[in-house]
């Protein structure tokens, strides 16, 4: 409890310094750095209070609350990418949270998890690894063959927003009756509430924890996305880079830092629950209500991408089926996650 | 029985009446409306009266006529196209027949079945989905090496007859030896009689409703190739969408709808089953067989077809075992597998 | 043994014959044959030898030298090849390697073990064909967004080589610990010695045979390589046959023979083991070693490859989880291996 207040007493100076530094004539290489920082703290901020608000409220509700407030900061980013005409910025963010969830975040998960496990193996229920494959390969089915159809070059490609459009829908009525079907089982399970990873705040702290991380990440969300263009350019830092590893990292990544602290306990399952809501979540519900909600801003966001980005999605997904598809993962298998995601930076660093 | 009469009297009269079109001066608009609504009929009236004859021998052979004359009419369809120079229809035509079924139908069946099953999981034998995610990745394999090697057009890309013929014998093969021990194992099980779906004819009606069809369908699927091109134009749709999507349902879907009849009665193996052959022939047997008989015509037919059917159909077999390969499916994955089919017919519309 | 010394006789003989056509004015296509048949012979020594060295230390270590020998010549051909600048060759067998073990040995013991077994089904344990997906996946994402990368032309293409050595370095780290842990559970498992495949050799013996054997691989090697150019210009055949086929089977397959041999005595484990560790290997561990090794020619050896191997790789990996993650295979998968390499060669044929 403590060290959660000092914590967030820490969140809130890097935010002012960051405003501070964005309001004044500061080197935008400064603003960069220190809103990257503060969107990560910020991230933090909004876990530990959602989860403090949803121990009021039981496992399953907790479960949605998290899933939705916790892609906040990502939100406010992209929303704001898309005003500033950073398609680019915004698509790669996206993408990024992606991977890096499913990746980075769910191979350290299943490398400490396994490592702490008896015998060397992290077994987990079977259920929503197989699902978020499900959600996860419709995404990918939809972003694949918009892609191939834009490299072609052939008829559709000239309405890739109507079809982007008629995907999304479709990704959300799908994710719909999911998260449904998901949270009902939950409840009718009727268990004993989850324990929280985090000391739980009082209530009203907890809310009030929450308005303020919510302002704070529309705000710091504004002054990075603003930095980017200039502080890219001095620091020769590509902009797929910037979004697919800086931005994924800060805005969502080390929110889930609480997975790999899970998995250490031997938390299997709620760790596993941590990243795959998450990445269900980003694929099936953010992006596509992203690629509606940029239908207001004159630049629309479509599923669209690279096919670099097609096949490491398109295999991401594949992979992480393959290995947490049984329901048991070895350090190997999470190290194997892990070196996914260093390839793939690896990569994006070069563009 | 006597429903059965009075249907196969209307879809007899709808024969009749696409054939007066056809022969007079009526707008061609009018002949592809009637002749694909008398398609879906007979393609119903051969479900029915196969397994009239099959409940005569017994489940095995009942599913190996199933599988055979079931797809007559897409059979007729695409060698009528071959013979009119239509290569895009017949291809698609194909094409369109496995996505239809592997796809909207199947996942009409897994919707429907995962609703009345108990506890809303739709269960059934896991081999029968293994096996043709194996016989869809064989036939996809070879689809996408060709594929690629068209689309770099190398070396190879001017041998694609003698490579598409060699790959075709290959299917044939591994389809027989699959036929051979699927229907071996069966006979073996020596299970009951399958209980017919339809109600059963008297095996004399059933002949002749089987002879009538036959020949209809051989008929009817003349007039529809040739008022595709006349129609289209007028219509506006795309040669992509009529072959993907209108004669696949046509020809195709249609008598698969009992599939979804016997998910909603619980008879979920059975469900799976119908679906599953359709899907595997229509890959490893129609496919292949008319990539043969096309060395008749002056057109040749091929595995080569475009990135975006290519990536389509790759992530259809993977996505379709990654949902029934458990042998469980709930509400959500019968809707996501529709929602698959609804954003590649998006897509298609568009081209 | 007797039957052992007579064969090792005999491929000592062919070596000699190579050697001799090679230093004479012989025709390069005798001793492209020649010496391709010479190194089947020596790759089989090789196993031979390994295997009677090994039963003097238990099943572990004799896998870890059978994995690390038995590649051998594989190493030779490739070294070679980077040294006389034909990098088409030396990729083309590294990759030629892993579809020969992964699609056409594979299939042939599948095939064979399934026929001898009871009911038609081999039956094996299901961890190591996943561990072998899981490290496929892995080499395989790289390959391809490696690949796709080339293929666009983007930034990041300018920098193959050093994503390919960062990549690298991931998939031995990975290797390692996936070794690690199978050579540590394979040791605290402690079940009795390997039944050997072949006729155990003395001591000695063994050690003089695998010294012999190795020093004439690394002979055969280079006189094989040095006569591909004139040789396949004579007859005909593509580099990319040669690499992919020619290469493959002499270089790596005979060895494996002994793989459907353990497969029709109804030792399945130790026969997917054999395949599996084979292919494990080259994609995780030969190939990232040699690309590494590279950085010492002019010319270096990258993951990047023609887009038809990278889809032929991708849905080699997905097949072969698909067809052996369960633990289970029958007469018809293994067929459809086969198959898959037949149209793959067939396509390699017509380069």
């Amino acid at each position: 409890m403590r060290k959660t207040g000092i914590i967030a007493a820490a969140v809130f100076v890097l935010v002012v310094v960051a405003g501070v530094l964005n309001y004044t004539d500061a080197p935008p290489v400064a603003v960069f750095v220190f809103s990257a920082a503060a969107l990560g703290g910020v991230a933090w901020a909004i876990g530990i209070a959602t989860e403090s608000v949803g121990a009021k409220f039981g496992p399953a509700v907790t479960g949605a609350l998290q899933s939705t407030l916790g892609n906040l900061p990502e939100l406010f980013i992209v929303i704001f990418s898309l005003s500033a005409g950073e398609l680019v910025v915004a698509q790669f963010s996206i993408l990024g949270s992606l991977f890096a969830n499913a990746l980075l975040v769910l191979g350290l998960a299943i490398a400490v998890g396994a490592t702490s496990a008896e015998g060397g193996v992290m077994r987990f229920h079977k259920r929503l690894p197989n699902d978020t494959a499900t959600l996860l390969l419709l995404s990918v089915f939809l972003i694949v063959i918009l892609g191939l159809s834009d490299q072609v070059g052939d008829n559709a490609s000239e309405h890739q927003v109507a079809i982007s459009v008629i995907g999304a829908i479709c990704l959300l009525i799908v994710y719909g009756a999911w998260l449904f079907g998901y949270l009902k089982a939950d409840i009718q399970a009727g268990h004993e509430p989850t324990e929280a990873a985090h000391t739980v705040l009082p209530f009203p702290w907890a809310v009030g924890l929450l308005a303020t991380a919510g302002i704070s990440a529309a705000l710091v969300s504004e002054w990075f996305v603003h930095s980017i263009d200039p502080a890219v350019e001095k620091l020769g830092i590509s902009k797929a880079f910037t979004g697919l590893v800086i931005v994924a990292i800060a805005g969502n990544a080390v929110e889930n830092v609480v997975a790999v602290q899970l998995a250490r306990k031997g938390k299997s399952d709620l760790a596993v629950s941590v990243v795959k809501n998450s990445v269900a979540q980003i694929a099936c519900f953010l992006f596509p209500a992203l690629v509606l909600i940029s239908l207001l801003f004159t630049e629309q966001l479509t599923f669209v991408i690279d096919p670099v980005y097609m096949g490491a999605l398109a295999l991401t997904a594949i992979a992480v089926w393959q290995i947490t598809g049984d329901g048991e993962a070895v350090l190997f298998e999470g190290m194997a996650l892990v070196a996914f995601y260093v390839v793939l930076a690896t990569l994006v660093w070069f563009e």
